[in-house]
Formats: structure tokens, C-alpha cells, sequence
């Protein structure tokens, strides 16, 4: 594949500086292996949005710790002027499906590149709210999605509570239906039910896509249901009335995203700000479930949070790729010690005990990718194939569960794997890495949260366990990445083939012998 | 020992608030705990430091990440202000080496919990600059130990160079001693020998204690010497003519803390400036070594520094400490989920997997705590027995090797210990963790350079390493740690005795044999 590109739009490097003498030793051509790792139209996605950021002075790199509301504007300024910068054309939106995502995973890699804040100030508001008005809107929800895109609103996603993170079945908000003016009353019981840590609602979001539980007049619960929440007054972005709404305050991280909560005081909305593609209150004011299986329709719902521990993956496996590169270029300059007692200092690269630390980092920055990609594809077939099959709702349904497990264990494996990466770069570094200038703080400090939003690493472990116990009674693997388990019955008669190794301390005797075979 | 203390000096706890339930089901008196992994006095001494901080406004914590100036100019003030406070009485420098230096670890301790900044500004300026100057120096510099004490000089200690870290000896600053006027001419060949990341001298020191290759007049280098470099004014803070210098700029964390470089231009100091301890030029511009061995020389001068890694190992554990406590009690008090699908949540502390994630760093905090107070005398008593000893000097060199090796490998376990200790902290605190006054983001910022600073971790490990193989051919162990090498022919023909479990998936069977006894 890479033969045929011309790879002339990928940026050289410089010629000369410390790292030549070790560049120049590569027996390959560095821009193939990257049309490798990425698809050319990918790589080109990504060049254009940094050009396009380079020549905005808007988008200058601050080199000091800014106040945190400067932060917040700052952010709130460039994610407003993203329209205006067209870096995604509408021709976009006649590609197919999966076209699509690459497009907008790609542009979301770039920004978040450039700045974690920004790229998450607009997943949040953009991606993730669109994303869940596709899954649970429908027709009459569409003003919306183009809205967000074009910066008309500013819109968040409120699903925490103060006390209820991971268990969203607690969740405490109420929507209580009143027939005769054809509203829902949107209403916090308490503070713990205070919705919480809501991206982009500190300071400005207007509109707020909530969770609550939706009542019926004859004061029957329906489970969650999403429900359009206006905020603020677009204009002034001064809070309605009923709505108590603020900032939560400083963060080790991420703080040009103004996390907010927000508590409603009896606050009434219009009927049509339900979200109603798999239920809805009829003119008389009864609920109509358009399945049977509400467990089922709430996971398919929150299925679209898939697409955001997706991305949460590949700006992972950027990081982790930033960290190992940074690490790896400047042990090919910082010299120390060498092997001859007065003689000359050599680069620390050429240590064993350094390459043992940092290479392996290098090395699951490059599997990583791969297999991400390969995630990422897994998804976007089972969405392509749902939306082709005339019972397409159903078939995402029964994708949901394994791609979930997938998901679950794909993303603590890789957040986890770039969190010591960059801690083993920064100490790997010495002091320099310990100033600001070598980026590795703030790499750590913005990615420290992908360890924990959008599913905890512990609980997501948890859940994919759970799906991979249910799999050894019954497979049941549309996508069959545990195809495996319809030949247990064989593997349970294998055993371990081990082999032993026995040693002494001042010479190393190998002794290997096998153990029963199957 | 506990029961005879009067415990009224340890504050209450509060007796209401969400973690009364579990605190009335313990089974001891905490105090009496409290008093068993600290001693009366040291307990007594960081109290007190508690409560003159706690009064004094100039201490008023900050809630939000200021600029690093505005850090700077505070941690200053608070520095200078010190001597105000009567921290340390006169009475200290009475009692004997051991208890001075128990009082002072338990002042920097304190210090530590309430600002590692402010700590280690005090320990850098004060406490090192000290140590090497008893060290290194003799009487014609005790003016200097003093004044550092009463901050009417601000001191630091140049050691490292932008490109020379952990190797010390390719230090490349020069001092040419000058006999027609009796001066050292202090000098940077290049910016690589810019003596980097002196704490205090990016904006304030007025004295550094600067290591520099002694050359006498016919051109022979005497290795690395210690030298009393005025850098400014200490009225006007201007740096003196010949001395450029300034402040290497943001960090992780510590930004408190001015780290600084300085590059001398041919700049002269008088004769008495060297630190003459063991070497001295005489009358006649001849250099005069007081030790045969200028290795062993230079490794008991620095051994000073052994005490900077007590110091550090004495703050870790506190942050260890701290980080697990925050996460216990956070614990207690969140509820999330619960044994029955509908019924009420439960403090997350009771989860088998949560409690396996926090309480190990609880226990580690313990066992620590305990091991870095017996390392801490088994130095002071070495100390001792080489100041009472007519061959002090020789003794302590003696000692020095197994002290270093010691403190080579207990210091990067309890660093490492406690940076995983923060993040696991963090982690299991979910988005609250990730709040700025969760105080986890601060702990991880400010104890990272622990890993690095007084000797990376990967390098010190190895040095033990060393140690360590050399006790295998010849065991010269004065504090007895590798006594039990002496057995090594013994130990030689034991081969490990190995319990090997042999299991099946869907049943455990175990089956235990033993291997060859000696």
C-alpha cells in the first residue's frame, strides 16, 4: 500500500540537530511505517487540522500554568471559533457511516493533540451529545444535532450525580409528566442528586441533554430517559429560572473544561424535549415503550457512550506514543557515564537497563494502535450492518453486549498502559523531564481522568469478567473473539505445558522437562 | 510505653460525621497506635509546628493553582519568616547529635505535610547546605552554619550540571587557585557545565556552595572540591559581577521552589572559601591532602547528603500515608451499589476489590514508617560511634559503603511505594479524586522528583546492586545487614523449596510436593 502514496504532504524532519547521527542509522523509511500505523487519509485529516491551528493565533501555545477561568475562556474561545475554521467540510456528511467516524476520530485525535481540553470540551459537547441524540432522539430532535455542531448551542451531557457515578441506576433526578400543560417537570431531590462533574456546564453550557427518571401522572416509574434541558439563555448565558447551576471547581487537569453541576427546582420543560425513540407519553398521557425489554433498551441507549471510550483509546494511544517518543529521543542525547571510567559520557539509549524501561513503552504504542484500529472497525461494521438489516435496531442489540465486554477491557488496558508510560518517560528523563517544557506533567495530569470517565477501569474490568463468565455457559459472540470457547470441551482435558527451569546462584543450569500432554 | 503518656496533647478526632460508624468499631485507641509509630517528643514537636502555622496568616493555604512567581514570592516570604517562629529553640543545639537531628527530621516532617515547597526550600537551604559544610568545612566556616539558620544568607548547593547528573565526576566547573592574590578563580567552560537545578538559586540565594574541579598553579586537578561562591547582593538581591545567573523555569510541581543555573566568567572568591576539611593549599600554592585516598575522601563528603535521603524517605512515608488515609476514609463515606439489585448502595470500602486496591498502601504506610526510623538510627548511630571515636573519621568512612547501599535501595522502594500509593489513591477515588481539593494531584506533582532527586532511583538501585555483589566475594558489613552472607556455603547447598499447585478450571485440587531439602 504504501509504495503506491505519494507521501510528500507528510512534514520532514530536520536534517541536522543531536538526534541525526541516530535517525540516520533506520534501515527503512520512517513515512511508510507511519502509512502503516495510519491511513493516508487520516494522516492528511490530522496535517490539515494542525495547519490550520499553527496559523490561528487564537491556537498559540501558552508556556506557563494559566489561572483556571483563564483556562476555561481560552477553551471556550477556540471551541467556539471551530466553526469558523471549516475543519469539517459538509461533504463529510454524505460519506458513509464509517467514512464519517474516521473523519471526526481523526480531527478529534488532532485536536486532542494539540490540547486535551479542547478536544474533550468538544467531545463532550459535540461528539458524545450528538452521539446520544442519535441513539434516543428522533425527527424532531434533528434541529439540535446541527445546532451543536455549528456552535449554536452549547451543549452537555449530565448523567452523574454527587453520589451516584458508575451506578447510573440510582440515579435520582425526576421527570415528572403533568398532562395538562403537556410538560415534564424536571426536578433534584437533594444535593446528592445534584447532577455533577458535567463537561462544559460550569460556565456555559445552554443546553443540557439529562438523565432522569421519567414519571407518569399515575405515578409509575419508567426508568431513565434523556430529556433536552435548556440551561441558559443563549445570549447572556444567565441561568433560567429553577435552574441552580456552577462550576465545580479546580482540577488536576483538564481545566479549560468548565465541569459543572446543576439542581432543578421543579423546572418545567415542553413535552417534545423527551427523547423519544424507544418510549414516549401518548396524548392521553399514558407511556408507550416501542420495546419489550426496557433492561435491553437502556443498554443499546448507553451503547453510544461506545463511541467515546473509543475515542478515549486512540487519544490513549497517542499519549502513550508522545510519552515513549519523548523518553526515546532525549536518551539518544542525554549522555552519562560511559563504559570506560574517565572516558567519554555515551547516550543513555545505549543502556540495557534503559532500553528495558522505555522500548517496551515504544512497542505497545505500535500494538496498541493496531489493535484500536481493528476495535474501531469491529464497531463501525456491527453499526453498518444494523443499520443495513431491516431489523437493524435488534441485531445492535445483540452486538451490544460483546462489544461492551470488548470495549471494557480494551480501554483500562490501554488508558492503564499510557498512565505508566508517561510516569516511566517523566522518570526516565531525570530532572528534565520534571520541567513543564518537557510536557510529560501535563500529559499526566490530562490524562489521569481516562482512567476513570466514561466507565471506571475497575468496574469496566468487572463488567467485561461478568461477560466472559456468561460466555463459558453459552457462547454467544456475533463478533467471535471468543469463537475459542466452542472447543472448551477439549481444552479442559489439556494441561499447562510447562517447562521448568532450575538454577543455581554462580552458574545457570537449564533443566527443561514436559508434563502430561493432552 | 504508651500507656504511662498523657495522650491529651494528640487532638480529638471529630466525634460526629459520616465516618463515626467506623471509627466506634475499632478495637484500640488510636492514639495509643499513633504513639507507637512516633515518639512522644516528635509527635509533640510537629504539633506545636501545626499550631504556629495554623496562627500565622502568612500560612493561609491557597484553594487554586497560583502563577509560579506568585508561588515563589510566598514560599520565600514563609522561608524568611521561619526564624521569627522560634521553630527551633537554641536549646536543640545543646542536646546530643541524635535528638538535635530527631527534632529537626520531625520539624521538616511537619513542614513537609504542610508544604513540600516550603520543606524542601528549608532542607536544600538550610539543612543540606549545613550538613556539607560540617562536612567539608572547618572552623573558619562555622560563621556560615549560623547565619544559613537565621536566614540572614540564603544558601544553596550547586552540584549537578545541565549535562552532568548523576555523574558527578564528569563535573566540569573549574577552580584555578590564583597565589598572587590568594583567590580561586571560579569558572564554566560552557553551557553544559551551567551547575542546573541549585533549589533557591533562581531567585534568591545569596551564597552557593559550589563543587568545582580544583586546579593548583602547575596545572595538576585535584578533584572535586566544595566552595563558598557569593552570588548576590544581599540587600539588593543583584547577582555580582562574573556571575550569570537565573531561574530554569516552570516545574511539575514544587514550583515553590526556585531552581536556578549560574555560570561563572573567570569569578574570584578569597583562599578561606574552600571548604578545607580534607584537602587545603598551603602557604606556598602547594595543594595538601589530609587523606590518602581522595576516593574515600569524597565519598565520606558526601555521604553528608545520606541525610537529605533520610529526609526524603521520612517525607514519603507521610505521603504514603496521607495517600492511603484519604482514600480509606473517602471510601467509607462513598456508596455506590449494593449486594441486592434494587436495595440500598454501600460505602465501596466493602468491597473485597476496593480494599484490595487500597489497604496494601495502608499497611505499607505501617511497616515503612517503622523500617525508616530504624535506618534513620542505625545512621545516627554510626554517626555517634564515629564522633566518639579518637578515628571518628576512618570509622564513619568505614561505615559508609553499607549505609549508602542501604539507603541506595530503601529509598527508591519507598518513593516508588508512595508514587503508586497517590495514584492508586487517586483512581480509587473516582472524579472526586480528580478535584483539585482532593489534594492527590498536588501530592503526585510535588513527591514525583523524589524519584529522581538525591540520586535517581534506577541508578541508586544499581549502586546497592554493586554493593550487594561485592558482599558475595568479601562481606564488610559493620551494621550487620549482609551478615548472613557468612553463611553463604551453607545457603549454597539449599535449593528453594517449592510447593507447586496444580489446578483445573472449574475445581481447585491441590497438590503440594517438595523438592530437594538441604
Amino acid at each position: 500500500m504504501a509504495q503506491t502514496v505519494n507521501k510528500s504532504f507528510i512534514p520532514d524532519l530536520p536534517k541536522g540537530g543531536p538526534l541525526a547521527e541516530y535517525r540516520k542509522r533506520a534501515n527503512f523509511d520512517w513515512k511508510d511505517l507511519k502509512l502503516i500505523f495510519e491511513e493516508e487519509q487520516t494522516l492528511k485529516t490530522k496535517y490539515r487540522v494542525w495547519k490550520l491551528l499553527e496559523e490561528d493565533p487564537l491556537f498559540t501555545r501558552s508556556n506557563t500554568n494559566l489561572p483556571t477561568n483563564e483556562s476555561k475562556r481560552i477553551a471556550a474561545m477556540q471551541m467556539n471559533h471551530m466553526a469558523n475554521l471549516n475543519i469539517v467540510p459538509d461533504e463529510v456528511y454524505n460519506e458513509s457511516i464509517t467514512q464519517r467516524h474516521k473523519y471526526l476520530c481523526a480531527v478529534n485525535e488532532a485536536l486532542h493533540a494539540y490540547s486535551p481540553s479542547l478536544s474533550v470540551k468538544i467531545a463532550l459537547g459535540v461528539g458524545l451529545f450528538n452521539n446520544a441524540l442519535i441513539a434516543m432522539g428522533t425527527e424532531r430532535h434533528q434541529k439540535y444535532y446541527k445546532a451543536a455542531w455549528n456552535r449554536e448551542i452549547v451543549t452537555c451531557l449530565a448523567i452523574t450525580e454527587v453520589s451516584h457515578g458508575s451506578n447510573t441506576k440510582r440515579i435520582r433526578t425526576t421527570a415528572n409528566y403533568d398532562p395538562k400543560t403537556k410538560e415534564y417537570i424536571i426536578h433534584t431531590p437533594d444535593f446528592e442528586a445534584a447532577k455533577a462533574w458535567v463537561g462544559n456546564l460550569g460556565k456555559t453550557a445552554t443546553i443540557a441533554l439529562t438523565f432522569a427518571n421519567l414519571y407518569t401522572p399515575d405515578g409509575e416509574s419508567h426508568g431513565l430517559h434523556g430529556f433536552i434541558v435548556p440551561i441558559r439563555d443563549p445570549k447572556t448565558l444567565i441561568a433560567y429560572p429553577g435552574v441552580l447551576v456552577g462550576d465545580i471547581g479546580e482540577k488536576i487537569g483538564l481545566n479549560g473544561i468548565d465541569n459543572g453541576f446543576v439542581m432543578f427546582n421543579n423546572y418545567r420543560i415542553p413535552h417534545e424535549n423527551l427523547l423519544n425513540r424507544t418510549g414516549d407519553i401518548n396524548e392521553e398521557g399514558v407511556y408507550e415503550s416501542v420495546f419489550s425489554e426496557p433492561g435491553k433498551v437502556l443498554g443499546a441507549a448507553l451503547e453510544s457512550f461506545s463511541a467515546g471510550r473509543i475515542g478515549i483509546m486512540q487519544e490513549s494511544v497517542n499519549t502513550l506514543a508522545k510519552a515513549a517518543v519523548i523518553a526515546v529521543r532525549y536518551s539518544a542525547v542525554r549522555k552519562q557515564f560511559g563504559p570506560e571510567r574517565d572516558g567519554e559520557d555515551i547516550p543513555i539509549i545505549e543502556y540495557q537497563l534503559h532500553q528495558w524501561r522505555i522500548f517496551p513503552y515504544l512497542a505497545a504504542a505500535c500494538v496498541l494502535r493496531v489493535s484500536t484500529f481493528s476495535l474501531f472497525e469491529s464497531y463501525m461494521s456491527a453499526i453498518e450492518r444494523s443499520q443495513k438489516d431491516s431489523n437493524g435496531f435488534e441485531l445492535l442489540t445483540q452486538l451490544v453486549s460483546e462489544l461492551h465486554a470488548l470495549i471494557s477491557s480494551s480501554k483500562p488496558h490501554i488508558t492503564w498502559t499510557a498512565r505508566d508510560a508517561i510516569q516511566e518517560a517523566r522518570e526516565a528523563c531525570g530532572g528534565h523531564g520534571y520541567l513543564k517544557a518537557s510536557r510529560l506533567g501535563d500529559l499526566r495530569n490530562d490524562h489521569d481522568p481516562s482512567c476513570t470517565y466514561e466507565g471506571d477501569n475497575n468496574v469496566l474490568g468487572q463488567q467485561a469478567s461478568n461477560w466472559l463468565v456468561r460466555q463459558w455457559e453459552n457462547v454467544e459472540s456475533p463478533v467471535g473473539t471468543v469463537d475459542f470457547l466452542n472447543r472448551k470441551d477439549q481444552m479442559m482435558k489439556r494441561t499447562f505445558n510447562c517447562v521448568s527451569k532450575r538454577w543455581s546462584f554462580d552458574h545457570f543450569e537449564c533443566e527443561s522437562f514436559c508434563l502430561l500432554y493432552f
